[in-house]
């Protein structure tokens, strides 16, 4: 059903959104033609990386995902940077962080809870997690912005660049941690929970053989790419018509379109009470952005006219320290409940209407 | 014993408190008579409250406890609104969750820990507390502080309002999940450290009738609200004569006044062992304060000639935001000891010092 | 073999020391000299200690390492006070923390967890330390840098002066309740782990006779003082000629000397396995600089021309309380792995780049 009708919408987003950017169509109207488009290609992005990870086996397929997990948001990021819209580009990182801290874990929390009273997922991970989280964000975040308040620019970018090789190489190392050295040492938790947790790897079938799920991915991309360019250049005038600053379409609206297939999924896995996988999208991908794609754009700025430094405005620093301490308060434990997916969209929330207001 | 004495000081209090304001005795003896006047109806206050709770139910009672429990609070606090006494009334609300979070807990984990080497309470209610801590006190009040730097007074005060608005929509939500959806979802540990607090409520009886217990709870809460009108008129002289600031009155001397009769009462039960009710009490009134009684007063504002925008000063926000992390680390495992009560109350005193300095 | 090294470098540094400070040689040679004759007279000190506590029982040794454990860093701090260099001494304690708490303790996870897949210790210490770090440092440290922002520098140095005192306070109590009143009380996990950590005193024989340390730990403090007040003076001629900032040579460089004897005991009793013991060294050494020695150099530095206020700057602070949030979520499991140690060394190398480009 779903993806039936993400069929239709790539089938008729791709040629409008070409022949809207030729024929210079309405940007408000080509906002929503664009948005729409690259969400249903995101879920064909996902679908074959999906096939390729389960194909690969799991230490490739997890870099895989890795790797095009974000695909989108760092394609739309990079034609961003190009621009020099950098206060956008930072904007879309942290509402990705908040995006899936908040929303996406509090969806799948709130969904979950409505069915089951209490959903359990692996301890072991949550910790784990909780450490990256600190590290990736507020450590690996405060610092420059903290810094390069006494720094001139040039020393706030060194700053930024060694932070961001520092981050890279420490997500490589949590990979390798994950599914080298320590794969399935911490995992009896999980078994306890139930052998459909456990065993959640063994049976899977990939949906694409490998030949397909790469046409696909590669058709997908290249089609991501190109509405994404065309994405960036109306911000401005659906801006100024609706209003909202640039910080609130990076900070809200980017957000959601760039990470609407993963917001999908968690939910519906949530739902089938699998919170071990719902968990890992949300707060995997919430590391994804941090450590990966977020010091991946400074490095490439490097080469690009304006260079982007690891500094965010004091709301978004401020946003995110939050997020990432009230997620690591509510899932320490391993459970979850509807009234803890209640309070973190009520963070959403309140950060929402203040970058609105803003 | 405690009950005779707090039967003296009304029957002495309020006529004094009527007689001293009227024929305009000295303002330092009356703000003396009308703090312990306070003290005493907040006494009789609680125990019909506690009645009414006993008499309907675990659920209503719950309800009551909530509106009832800080309404001393919340009068003084509305009193001194509807004179623009905004400083006050943020300072008290800081005080309350400072002397609840820190004092009360630290004199309860302090009191007990002499007479037993470790005191247990309820491990899921630790951790279903840390996350309504680090909601109500860390993202609601930390970031419209953030976001009104860059914004215009009639922004903070649209923000105050949503903000405050979801703030007491999650604090209900909280009361639906313990009191209806997950009523003793999470009860059997409790059980396990003895039948006397898993089975607390259940032989339970109500020290007045319903109908003694609402004539008590009317006419004390009338007279609060009067000797509160009274008090608060008081600030001026008392600060000016003792050297005191409006925030050290207000985050001290009021928060003790107004939360005296939980002080006593959550050391007598941490005394007895009975930790869950102490740390019911503690935690409980500050999280009523900080999601219920903080909003609710922001909401009122709005019908005052000056708004209340819910903006503590930088010092208030501090102290509040490293109270509850120490909180939260203190008492994620379910266990205290007098050396975790030391430690609260040190951070109390250090606290109290620098308001006293500032 | 270890002990050799630093038989021999004493033998040749405190001598080359005494003719170098005399003859006025070049101060970077010396500075050079300088360090290592520190490094191997603390070790000497150290020994010395140990043996005492050793013969003396486990009382009374938890007070003498508390007392000689950091006195080196207190020795070159009282001389840097004497001279007003008030910044070094706040760098060097920010050293100190962010040294043992990052880069001591991240070695030692980090080399232990190569060896060992996954390392325990008594969840019970960790989460006493947990509550120590949040109140040492970020209570006790945010509190006077907020509040001396509107204050006068006199109310400054009360305030720190208060903090102070309640401080050392406070670590007493907590030695009192480690030694005293709640010894063995949280042991019987450590027991589970293996008979070799819970029975690690009983058997223990000390190296020295009780005569022959005491004299070895007079001697050593005496030369580590003389050598001290040398080292202090080079700091100018240093800074100027590698370009590094008071700061870097305060945090880095005077952190990484005073504690070079602990670094390597840490790192040894990980690679044995005894994790209870290399946790103690680093997360304990950090409570004794926060706690014990930086409230002391403030309380000594009011009969110095120059008071020290408990304020240091914001990169200090923001790097200590971000080090301590890490280490809380990083330990609170009483579990260690490599990437642990990975993420903690991740984290000093971040701010050491920061400090280096500031």
């Amino acid at each position: 059903m779903v993806n039936k009708i993400f069929f239709f919408l790539v089938i008729i987003g791709v040629p409008l959104s070409v022949a809207g950017s030729l024929l210079h169509w309405s940007q408000i109207l080509m906002f929503g033609v664009y948005c729409l488009t690259i969400v249903s290609l995101a879920a064909y992005m996902g679908r074959a990386t999906e096939s390729l990870a389960v194909i690969s086996g799991p230490r490739i397929g997890g870099l895989l995902n890795a790797t095009f997990g974000n695909a989108v948001e760092l394609i739309i990021s990079i034609f961003a940077l190009r621009e020099g819209l950098i206060e956008i580009v930072l904007a879309s990182l942290t509402g990705s962080v908040l995006g899936n801290l908040l929303l996406v874990a509090g969806l799948s929390f709130f969904v979950g809870g409505l069915k089951f009273k209490r959903q359990k997922f692996n301890v072991y991970d949550a910790r784990h997690n909780s450490g990256l989280l600190m590290f990736g964000v507020i450590v690996a975040f405060v610092i420059p912005e903290v810094f390069s308040m006494d720094m001139s620019d040039a020393e706030a970018i060194s700053l930024s660049t060694g932070i961001s090789i520092i981050l890279i190489v420490l997500y490589l190392a949590a990979l390798f941690f994950k599914l080298v050295t320590h794969r399935g040492v911490y995992q009896h938790v999980s078994n306890q929970e139930g052998s459909d947790a456990g065993g959640k790897h063994v049976h899977e079938e990939p949906e694409w053989s490998r030949k397909k799920a790469m046409i696909v991915l590669a058709l997908s991309t290249a089609a991501v790419a190109y509405v994404s360019e065309s994405l960036v250049h109306t911000f401005e005038t659906v801006g100024d018509t609706f209003g909202w600053s640039e910080l609130f379409i990076g900070v809200i609206i980017v957000a959601i379109v760039g990470n609407a297939a993963e917001h999908a999924s968690a939910i519906i896995m949530a739902y089938k009470n699998k919170m071990d996988v719902a968990v890992e999208i949300a707060v995997g991908s919430t590391l994804q952005v941090a450590m990966f794609v977020a010091p991946l754009l400074v490095l490439i700025s490097l080469f690009f006219p304006v260079q982007m430094p690891l500094v965010f405005t004091l709301p978004e620093l401020v946003t995110m320290v939050t997020a990432v301490l009230l997620m690591i308060v509510i899932s320490n434990d391993g459970e979850t409940n509807w009234f803890e997916g209640a309070t973190l969209l009520a963070a959403y929330l309140i950060m929402g209407i203040g970058f609105y207001l803003l």
